[in-house]
C-alpha cells in the first residue's frame, strides 16, 4: 500500500482524486488538506463521499504531509504549487503536481504567459506526465507535471500525424470546447448556472495559457518550432473536452489509412480508443473514465484532415491521469484503480 | 464465475447492466440479446463500452440464453417479460426481472393498472427484490422481481416511519421527480432534448402505474391497507429520482430523533446513507452509484414530517439493485461489483 | 409617457425589467441604478441589451431618482428596500417594490421570519400586488408590494378552491420547484453551474420565508387562519416555477367540474390560462411571458385534488407582474407592454 | 394587413413563425397547415400559444392556401418544398421558403449535395433572403429562399473581410456549434434528451449540406471560387449557433481596426451588433431575438483573424429572418414585429 496525500483537495479535481483513490486497491489516503475546509470531514464538504471514509481536512502543512505520505498530489492553483512542491521534495516525497507550474521546460515561456517562476531549478527535473508520450521518464520521476486538460486532448489527437510527418506544421488550428468544471469550484458570476446554462462562448482567444503547453509538446514531436491557433470555448456540461483539430495534409491520404495509422500508434495504449472511419466521438462516450476517444476525417475537397478527440477533463484531463502517473511512478499496474467504464447516459 | 445473460440490453438499464457486469469480478457475460440490434457489436451501439469487450448482440432465443447462462437479467418492457420469463425458469435459469410483471402479488391489481396477466402462477413465487426489506427471501429465490425506480425511493424513505408506527397512514403524499432516462431510449417527441430541457412538468397524476407497487410495500409494512397520493414529475437531468414524502406524525418527534431512528434502522445497510439533521440530499450525491441518501425534517408548525430520498434511477432504481439481487441469489458478497462512488460533479 | 427608474437593476429581475420597459410603448426609463456597476453602460453589463439604448448605471441616490422619475421599481434585497422606499415616497414617487419588505401586513410576522422592520408605518398602506386578487386596491396605490415568486404561483393555484370553500384548510401541502434564477446573480458556490446542473434538491424545508406570505394570502381568502406545508426545490433550469398543490376535498367533485370552476374564476384574467381536463402545464409553456398556466386532477381514490401551476419566476413571479402593477397604477391598459408570447422551445 | 399562411407549421420553426406573426401588427394569419395535426387547434399542439388565438391546423391544400393568403411561408423539409412552391406561385402567392430547395443557384450543385431538383426553372428567379447582402433584390421578389442557419451565421461573420479582400481565401475554416432545435422536432434516438444532454459531438464533418450554400455566398462576395472547411457540432442547448471562423490575413491588421471595419460595414443594419475589442459574443446574448452578434480577434502570433458570430438558429437562422424578408417584400418597416430583445438569462 502506498501512503498518499492530496494537498488542496476541495476543488473538483480534488474530489475526483478522492473518489479514485478511495477505491484504489494499492493506496491508503493518509492526509487530505484544504485551507478553506480545515477541520471538516470530507463527507460534509462532498456528501457524494459519505459513508466510505472518515477523513478530515487538515490545514496545509508540509511537515505533516511529509510525515504521513510517500507520494503527494498537489491540486493547487499555479503559483501556490511552486510555493510548496520544492519543500515536499526536500522532505522526501514524490510529487504529482496538477498545476501548470512545472509543465513548461522553459522558464521564460512560463513567465511570458503566467508570472515570475520561483522554482526554476526543478524545471529540468520535472517530467511531463503524459504516459502515451513519456512513459519511461515518468517511471523514475520524483516530480511529475500532470498535463493540462486541453493539452492532453490535443497531444493525443495530433501526435500520430506529427510523428509521421503527415501535415503542414504551420496549418494547425485547434478549436476546443470544455465542460464547466474546468473553470473550477470558486464562486464567480461567470460560472453561475444561469450564466452558463443555455449559453456557449469562446474565451481566451489567441491568448489562453494552454497554448505554449500545446506548442511545447508538438514542437518536441516535430523536432522544429510549432505555433498553433488555439481557441477554447465553454460548454454547458459538467464534464468533457472535445478538440476539433485542423491540419493541411502534405499528401493525400484516406480516412481509412489515417484510422489505421492511429490504431497502430495506440495499439498498446490501454486508455486510447480509435473510432472506425465514419464514426466520431462524443464527450458522453468517456464521461467518468480515463479514456481518450479519437475519430478523424480526411477531406479531399480541401486537402485537410480533421481530428476530433474527447476526454473527461477532470479525469484523463486531470485526476485519473494523475493516478495513472502515480501507478507508473510506483511500479504498479498502469491501469490499477482506473477500470471505471464511462457512465452513459 | 457466474455465467449471466442480459435479455433486452439495448436500453438505458441494459447499458448500465453491461457496464456493471463487465467490471464485476465474479461474473462472465455469456449472452446479450436485442431484437433491434441483433448481429451488431455492443461497442457499436454503445461506444462508451468500446475496447473492453467483444460482445455481439444476439437475437432473443430462450434456448440459446439458457444454454449459455445460469442467471438471466430480463430488461424488457412489461408484457414482453412475462412472455419469456416462464420459459427461462423452465429451462433452469434463475431470473432477475427488471419489468413490472412480477412485482405485484395480486393479479387483479396488476390487471387493473396494466393489462391481462399471462403468468399468474409465478406471482406467489416471485420475490420483491428490495434487499433492505426482503434480503432473506431474495437469497433463495429463483425469480426476483426487481423493484420500480419510484417505489424503491419511496419504500426506503418511509419504511422506518411505518415500521415504527409513527405516522397517520391516510396522510401519505409522495411528490417524486425523475430524470429523463426513466422514460427509456425509445424515440418519442416528448423525450426529445428540446421538449425536456428547460422544462418541468408533472405527469400521470393520480394514475401512475407505480402507485399500486408503492401501496403494496407500505401495506405489508403497516399490516393494513395503505393508499397514497403519488405524483411523478419529469426532471431535465439524465439520472436521479428525488421523492419528497409528507406524513402527519401521530405524536411530536424532533428531527434529531427521527434521524437517529433512521440511522438505527439502516445501520447495517451498505447502500443507505442518512444525512444529519439540517442537511438534505441532492440527486447529484448518488449519481452513478447504488446508494440511497435520505434526509428529513420534522415540522412542529404543521405536525408533519417531510422525508426526502434520492437514488440514481438507473442504478439503485434498476440495474445496480438488480446486481445486488444477483449477488444475494448467488451467495456472493452483497456489495461485490457495486463499489462505485458517486460521480460528482 | 411615464418616467420610470429602476433601483438595483444589476440582477436578473433588473435585467428583465429593463428588457420589458425598453419595449414598453408608454414608458421612458430615465434612471437605472447599481451600486456595483455605477458608471458602466448597461449594455456592457448585459450584452443582450446592446444597441437599443445608451443607458448608464447611476449610483443609488434618492434625490437623483426622484428628480427624474415618477414611478420607481425597487429591485433590491429585503432590508435594503425598506431603507430607501420611505424616502422615495416622501420625495413624491410611487413605488413598486420587488423585495419582501412590504408584503406581510403584520410586522411581528415579518420580524419572526426576516429581521427587525424599520418601516412599519408603511405596512398598512402597502398593497399586495397580485392583480388577480387585489386589482382595485393596486390602481390607487402609492406603494405596491410585488408578490414573491412562489406565493404568486400558489395563490393563483389555490384561490378558486378556497374562495369556493371546496377544501379542508388544514390539508394544504405545496411542493414547489423553482428555476435557478430565483437564487439571484450573486456569486455563491451553491449556484455554480456544476453544483446545479444534473442536480435536484429540496431546500428551506419547513422554514422558507415565503411560507408566511403564502399563508397570509390564503388566510385572507379563507377568512380564517391557514397554515401550510411548503417545500421549495431547486430545478436545473434558468426560469420557471411549478407548484404541485395537494388538498383534501370536502366533498367529491370531478376534474371537469373543477376545470369549469377555474375557467369561470379566471374568465376575465388576461394572464391566467386553464388547461382542459387531462392536460397539465409545463414551465416551458410560460417561459418569457407573464402567463400563469394551471391544470388540475381530482383523485377519487384519495379524496384529494392536485393543482399544478406554472409561471416564469422572473416574469409573473417578479418583473412582468411589476409592470402589470405599474400599468394598473398608471391607468394604462393592464396588458400594455406585456404581449410577449412564451418562447418555446 | 397582409394575409399570410404557414405551410408546415408543426415544427420548431413553425411554432416560432406563429409566435412572431401572432404579434405582428401588420399581419393576419389566415391559414396554418400540418399534415400530422390537421383538425387540431394549434394551442393543443403548442400550449405555449394557448389563449391568444383560435387557429386550427388545416391539411395541406394549395387551393385553400392560395384562396386565403397573399404571402406564404413554407416551413417544410427540402424536397417537400419544391413539390408545392411552384403551385403556390402559379396561384398568385408570394413565397418565403424556409427549406434548402431554392438556396443554391446551380441545380447541379444542389443535386450533388441533395437529390434531383424538380423545380429548376425557379432557381434563377429565387432571391437568397439574407437582407444584409441582398436587400434590394428581396424587395421585389416573388420567391425568397430563406438562408440556412449555419450559412447565415457564417456569411455575416465573414462578409466584411472578403468584401475588403483582407484574407487568404484558401485559408477559411469554420467551426460551428448549433443548439439542438436545429435537428427539428421529429422523434429520433439521436435527439433524445439523454443522448444530447451532457454530450457534445461533431457531425457531418466535411460533408454537411450547408457547405455549398456557404461557399456560394462567399464565392459571390469574393468574385472567385471559395472552398471552406466547415465542421458543425451539436450543442446541448435549445437554441443558438456560434460559428468560430479562422482566416489568414493578407497583411497585419489590429483587432481594433477590424472592429472598426465591421462597425462601418454594418452601421445601418438594425440586427447586427459588433462587440468592442476584448469582448466576444455568447449565444445567450441573442436568444429569442433576430440579432446577430459578432466579435473578433486578430492574432499576430499566427497571422490569423478569428471571427466569432452568434445567432438564434430558430430566429435570425430561420423564422425571424423569414419575417424580415416578408417585411421587405411587403414594403413594411423592415423591423416591424421584430422588436423582441433577447431573453437573458
Amino acid at each position: 500500500m502506498i501512503k498518499v496525500a492530496i494537498v488542496g483537495a476541495s476543488g473538483y479535481t480534488g474530489v475526483e482524486l478522492l473518489r479514485l483513490l478511495l477505491n484504489h486497491p494499492q493506496v491508503e489516503i493518509t492526509c487530505v488538506t484544504s485551507r478553506q475546509y480545515a477541520g471538516r470531514p470530507i463527507s460534509a464538504v462532498f456528501p457524494s463521499l459519505m459513508g466510505r471514509n472518515s477523513l478530515i481536512f487538515d490545514p496545509v502543512d508540509v511537515d505533516l504531509v511529509a510525515a504521513r505520505a510517500e507520494l503527494v498530489f498537489t491540486a493547487l492553483p499555479h503559483k501556490a504549487a511552486m510555493e510548496i512542491v520544492p519543500d515536499l521534495l526536500r522532505a522526501g516525497c514524490r510529487v504529482v503536481d496538477l498545476s501548470a507550474d512545472y509543465r513548461l521546460r522553459d522558464a521564460a515561456t512560463y513567465e511570458q504567459w503566467y508570472e515570475p517562476h520561483t522554482s526554476v531549478e526543478l524545471l529540468s527535473e520535472a517530467v511531463y506526465g503524459l504516459p502515451e508520450l513519456y512513459r519511461s521518464q515518468i517511471k523514475g520521476a520524483r516530480l511529475v507535471a500532470n498535463p493540462g486538460c486541453y493539452p492532453t486532448s490535443v497531444a493525443l489527437a495530433l501526435a500520430p500525424l506529427i510523428e509521421q510527418n503527415k501535415v503542414v506544421l504551420s496549418s494547425l488550428i485547434i478549436d476546443s470546447k470544455s465542460g464547466t468544471s474546468g473553470a473550477g469550484r470558486s464562486a464567480k458570476v461567470g460560472s453561475l448556472f444561469c450564466e452558463v446554462n443555455e449559453g456557449f462562448a469562446a474565451y481566451g482567444v489567441a491568448s489562453h495559457r494552454h497554448t505554449p503547453e500545446i506548442e511545447q509538446t508538438l514542437t518536441v514531436l516535430a523536432g522544429q518550432p510549432v505555433a498553433v491557433s488555439f481557441t477554447p470555448h465553454l460548454l454547458p456540461v459538467n464534464r468533457g473536452i472535445l478538440s476539433t483539430c485542423y491540419a493541411t495534409l502534405k499528401a493525400p491520404v484516406s480516412t481509412e489509412e489515417l484510422v489505421a495509422l492511429y490504431r497502430q500508434r495506440y495499439a498498446d495504449e490501454p486508455f486510447v480508443r480509435i473510432h472506425p472511419a465514419g464514426e466520431l466521438p462524443n464527450v458522453a462516450y468517456v464521461r467518468g473514465s480515463n479514456f481518450c476517444n479519437i475519430g478523424l476525417v480526411s477531406d479531399p475537397r480541401t486537402g485537410r484532415v480533421i481530428v476530433v478527440s474527447v476526454i473527461d477533463n477532470l479525469l484523463k484531463g486531470a485526476s485519473s491521469q494523475a493516478v495513472q502517473n502515480m501507478n507508473l511512478m510506483a511500479a504498479l499496474e498502469e491501469t490499477c484503480g482506473l477500470g471505471d467504464l464511462p457512465l452513459f447516459p
